[in-house]
C-alpha cells in the first residue's frame, strides 16, 4: 500500500481537545483539569450535541437508536452493502481524562473528513458510531449501548436500570434528547475498527507505535453487601464483633494474594474500588458495608477458578467475622478473541507505515468486544505516557502517537470498505 | 441509709420515651426506628427545648453558656455553696437508640423531681446538666462541650469546627438558637455524678445491677489520608498500582491483630469506622482513601504503645503500596480515675438497696472524665440488653435497670449535697 494519503494530526488533536472541553471538572486528588461526561449526564448530552453537528458538518447522515447511540454514514458507490463502521464512546468515568473512546470517536470522524478532503469513494458506506455508556460508572453495567445493540443485553433491561440517586436510565435518555427512533437491534455491519489508548504501560514501555489488539481479557464484576453488627467502638469486645468493614479488609486482601498466585495465571488483576461503609463514623463498628469487586484474566479458565475460589472466601471470611455476606453479579464478559483478518490488516498497515507493533490483549472492555459478537471486529491501541495511566486527568497520548493509530486506521477502512 | 425515698420508675421511662420521639428515623440496617439527633441538628435543637420546658416545669432556673452547655439549678439552703452536679448528653450519633446520654439527662430530672415530690431541701444547690456535642460525631471532637467548660479545649477552637458539608460549628449553634450569655469556663461543682448506660455486655452477662465506673480507658482518634494513584482496573498491572484501598485493609487488618496481642494487654479495642475511597467506582483503583481509626486501652502505656506501632506501621504500608500516609490526631484523651468517695458512695448506694454492683472501667468517653479535671466526679452504670449494644436502635435498658441506677444515684446525691 502506498502511504499517499495520511490524516491531518493537527485537526484530530484540535477535535480532541474541543470535546475534551466539555464536561471539565477540577480534580481534588491531583489538582489537574480532567474530565467529567458521565453517561446521559447533562455533560454527555452536551458532547453528543457537539460531536452530532461535527458529523452534519462532514456531510453524514444521522441516526440515533432506541438506547442513543448514533450513528452518521457516509454513503458507498454500492449503498446496499453493510458498511464499514469505526467508533467507540464519548461518556467518561468521573475522573477521566480527554482520550477515553473519544479519541476512537475522532479517529473516525478524522478518517471520514481525510476521505472527503481527497474525493475518495469507496465502495461500502462508511459509518461513524459512538456508543451509549461503555462505562458503566453511573448505572453499573459497563458497554450497555452496544451490548444492547448486538443483542446481548434486552432494551427493556437497560431502561429499567436506576443510577445511585434513583434515576431511572430511561428518563436520563430522554432528558438529555437522545431516545432515537431507530430500531436498537444493530445490521451488522461489514466489519467495526476502533481505536483506543492503550490505557495500560505495555506499548510504552516496550517503545511500540501499534497495538494490534488480539482479544479482550475476561471480565467479573461483583456487588457484595456484608451485613454485620453496628455496634459502639468503645465498648464492644473484639470477641463480641460482627465488624463489615474488617470482612471487606479481609477480601481485599484475599484479592491482592491471588493475583500473586501462579494458579490463577500471571495476568490475574483484581481491585475493591468502592467500599461503602455504613454508618461510616469514627466510633461506630461498621454494620454493613457495600463493596465492588473486579477481577479479569485473559484466560477464562483461570477467570472461573479465581471467581469460585473467592465465592468460597466469602463463606470463610462470613464464618471468621460474624457477618453474612450477598453478591451479586454486575457484569460477567468472557475473553474475546478480535478478528484474524482485522489484525492481520491492522499490523500490514503498521509495517507499511514503519511503525512498530505488537500483538496486545486488552485489559479493558470495549465496545468493540459486543460488536464482535456480530462482525468481524477489531481494535487498532496507540501508547499512553505516564505508565499509560488512564481514567484520571493525567491519561495522555503524544499526537504523534495518536495520529500513527489513525493512519493505521485509515489503512485498513480503506481495504474493507472496499471488499466486495 | 433508710430506703424510705425512691424514685418514679414510670414517670422515668415516659420521660426516656418522649424525648426519644425526638428526631426518631427508620435504620436500613435494621429496620427499625432509632434517634438520629445529631449535634446542633434541627433535631437536637428540638430536643433541647423539650429538656429545658421540662427543666422549668421543675421550678429550675436554666442558664446556657456560650458553647451551648445547658444548666438548671435548684437552689440549695446555703446557695452561696458549689452546687452538687447531675448531667449528660442528648446529642446523638445518627443510628441511635433513646438512653445513651439521655438516661444521664432524664436521671437528673428525676432525682430532681423526686427532691421536689418528698419536699427535700438539700444544703447545696442540685445542678442538672445537658452537655453540647458529646458523641463527636457531626464536627469530629466528642465531649466537646464538656471539654470547652473544664479548659480543655478552648472556645474558638471549638467555634471554628467544620461538618463534612463545610458547615461551622459556630453557625450551626446560632442556628438552633443555643449560643447562650453565660461564661464558658464552669465554676466547679463540689461533685458531679453521670448516670449511663455501660453501652458494653459486662454487667448483663455477670447479671449484675449496677456498675460502680472506676475510670474511663485512654481513647486515641486519628483521621488518616491515604494517597496512592487514581488508575484504572483492568488495565493497570498489580506491580505499577497503588491502590490506596489496599492500604486502608492492610491497617485495619493489622489494628485487629494487635488486639489479639497480649503486648497491648487483654483490654485493647480498635476500630476503622469509615472509609472512604475516592472516586470509589468499580472499575477504578481506589487512588485516596480517608480512613479513620479509633483505639482504646484502660492502661495509658499499652495505648501509648499501639499507638506509635501503629504509626509505624503506616510508613510500613506506605512504603509497599507505594503511597503516601498521613495522619492527624482527631481526639486523644489519657486513661481517667474516678473520685474514690464517689465511688464509694455508689457502691454504698448499691449495697444498701440489695443491688448487685462491681468496679467496671468504662470503655466509651463520658462527659464526666471532663469534669473529673475541675471536681470530684463519678458515674453509675446500668446493665444493656442484647450484649449492651449502643449507637444502635437495639440499644435497651429496661425500666428495672434504669431506675435501679437512678435510685443509687438519688442516695448519692442526697449524701454530697448536703455535705458541708
Amino acid at each position: 500500500m502506498a502511504n499517499s494519503i495520511n490524516i491531518d494530526s493537527k485537526r484530530l488533536t484540535d477535535s480532541l481537545q474541543t470535546l475534551g472541553k466539555i464536561g471539565q471538572y477540577k480534580d481534588v486528588a491531583t489538582g489537574l483539569t480532567g474530565v467529567r461526561r458521565l453517561a446521559l449526564s447533562a455533560e454527555d448530552g452536551e458532547g453528543r450535541r457537539h460531536v452530532v453537528s461535527l458529523m452534519k458538518q462532514a456531510g453524514l447522515t444521522v441516526t440515533i437508536d432506541r438506547i442513543g447511540n448514533v450513528f452518521a454514514r457516509r454513503e458507498g458507490t454500492n449503498p446496499t452493502l453493510a458498511p464499514m463502521m469505526m467508533g467507540s464512546h464519548i461518556d467518561s468515568v468521573p475522573t477521566a481524562g480527554m482520550f477515553d473512546g473519544c479519541l476512537g470517536v475522532m479517529s473516525a470522524l478524522e478518517v471520514i473528513r481525510t476521505l472527503n478532503d481527497n474525493n475518495i469513494e469507496t465502495l461500502r458506506p462508511v459509518v461513524m458510531a459512538f456508543f451509549t455508556d461503555e462505562e458503566g460508572c453511573r448505572f453499573g453495567v459497563d458497554m450497555l449501548g452496544s451490548a444492547v445493540a448486538t443483542g446481548r443485553i434486552p432494551l427493556e433491561q437497560a431502561y429499567a436500570l436506576r443510577d445511585r440517586d434513583g434515576l431511572w436510565f430511561k428518563d436520563e435518555l430522554e432528558k438529555i434528547g437522545f431516545q432515537g427512533e431507530a430500531p436498537v437491534l444493530l445490521k451488522p455491519p461489514h466489519a467495526y475498527l476502533e481505536v483506543h489508548i492503550e490505557q495500560g504501560p505495555v506499548l510504552r514501555a516496550k517503545n511500540l507505535d501499534i497495538g494490534v489488539v488480539a482479544g479482550v481479557q475476561a471480565i467479573s464484576w461483583q456487588e457484595l453487601t456484608i451485613q454485620g453488627k453496628p455496634a459502639h467502638a468503645g465498648t464492644t469486645p473484639m470477641e463480641l464483633r460482627a465488624d463489615a468493614g474488617v470482612a471487606a479488609a479481609r477480601i481485599n486482601l484475599r484479592m491482592r494474594e491471588m493475583t500473586e498466585d501462579a494458579k490463577y495465571g500471571t495476568q490475574f488483576r483484581a481491585t475493591m474500588g468502592a467500599i461503602r461503609p455504613h454508618p461510616g463514623l469514627v466510633n461506630i463498628i461498621p454494620g454493613q458495608v457495600i463493596a465492588t469487586v473486579d477481577v479479569r484474566n485473559p484466560e477464562d479458565a483461570f477467570l472461573k477458578k479465581a471467581e469460585a475460589d473467592l465465592i468460597a472466601f466469602y463463606d470463610e471470611v462470613a464464618r471468621r467475622e460474624k457477618v453474612k455476606i450477598t453478591w451479586r453479579q454486575t457484569a460477567r464478559t468472557d475473553s474475546v478473541r478480535f478478528n484474524d483478518t482485522v489484525q492481520a490488516l491492522v499490523s500490514k498497515g503498521a509495517t507499511s507505515r514503519n511503525l512498530k507493533s505488537e500483538r496486545i490483549i486488552s485489559g479493558a472492555g470495549h465496545d468493540a468486544q459486543e460488536m464482535s459478537h456480530i462482525c468481524r471486529a477489531g481494535m487498532v491501541f496507540v501508547p499512553g505516557e505516564f505508565d499509560g495511566i488512564s481514567h484520571n486527568p493525567r491519561e495522555f497520548s503524544t499526537p504523534e502517537q495518536c495520529a500513527n493509530g489513525v493512519n493505521v486506521a485509515l489503512d485498513v477502512v480503506l481495504a474493507l470498505a472496499n471488499e466486495a
